[in-house]
């Protein structure tokens, strides 16, 4: 048992990030914490605090890029839900073991130069999660 | 502002909730902390504790329910996220004068009889996001 496993944010993609602030803004009833660019992941990003955890809005910075595709196909909506986890080789073998597979470079360096990975939705039942080490474990 | 607006739980549809909960344990590293089955809502639940939020599984009780339809229209995942306000009427005046809408009766009492209203996703840009009040508010 590990309870230090936390929910660390959820991504949501948007067509039109100018146009999602200020509906976030009010449901929230407080504005952004943090805006940026995020080249690597091809990504506009917005953060708002919800507690403990986070939302994160992401408006992709061009239609060949993953949160792009995802909009194409999906439509705007929830894109990935992110846990926290204290070590992350640890939690990638607890994971394998019991039949979550990652996809792409597993880990590999994130926001921030934190080691994350993200699990197949084919395996997890559709949902694509990421793992990121806290650095705390 | 309003500092205490938090992320209670996401909300996730399976098909098969005895498959996904050792997935989710493995996952998360420890058992889910209830089970339950929400007759009002058509669905049985598996809570998993992630931090100060939760992961909550929900598996339909049948096809004609709202989970049922939603998993043969989208397949599973992600299927709502819900924020904790300290009052919802409050919350929901200043969501309608940003244009968020509700859907079906709003408020409306959920489980552990509780005010909730749910917001429409053509309105908040694709996500279905349940209110929840606190009663702590």
């Amino acid at each position: 048992m590990d309870p230090r496993t936390s929910l660390d944010h959820v991504a949501i993609a948007v067509e039109d990030l100018n146009a999602a602030i200020p509906l976030y803004t009010a449901l929230l009833g407080h504005a952004p914490s943090g805006r940026e660019r995020v080249e690597s992941e091809g990504v506009d990003v917005a953060f708002f605090d919800a507690g403990p955890a986070r939302l994160e809005l992401l408006m992709p910075t061009g239609p060949d890029t993953p949160v792009g595709r995802f909009l194409s196909r999906r439509g705007p909506g929830l894109h990935h839900i992110t846990l926290r986890v204290p070590d992350l080789s640890t939690a990638l073998a607890r994971c394998r073991a019991a039949g979550l597979e990652t996809v792409g470079a597993a880990p590999r360096r994130g926001a921030g130069g934190r080691a994350v990975a993200f699990l197949d939705p084919h395996t997890t039942g559709g949902l694509l999660i990421e793992l990121v080490e806290s650095g705390t474990g």
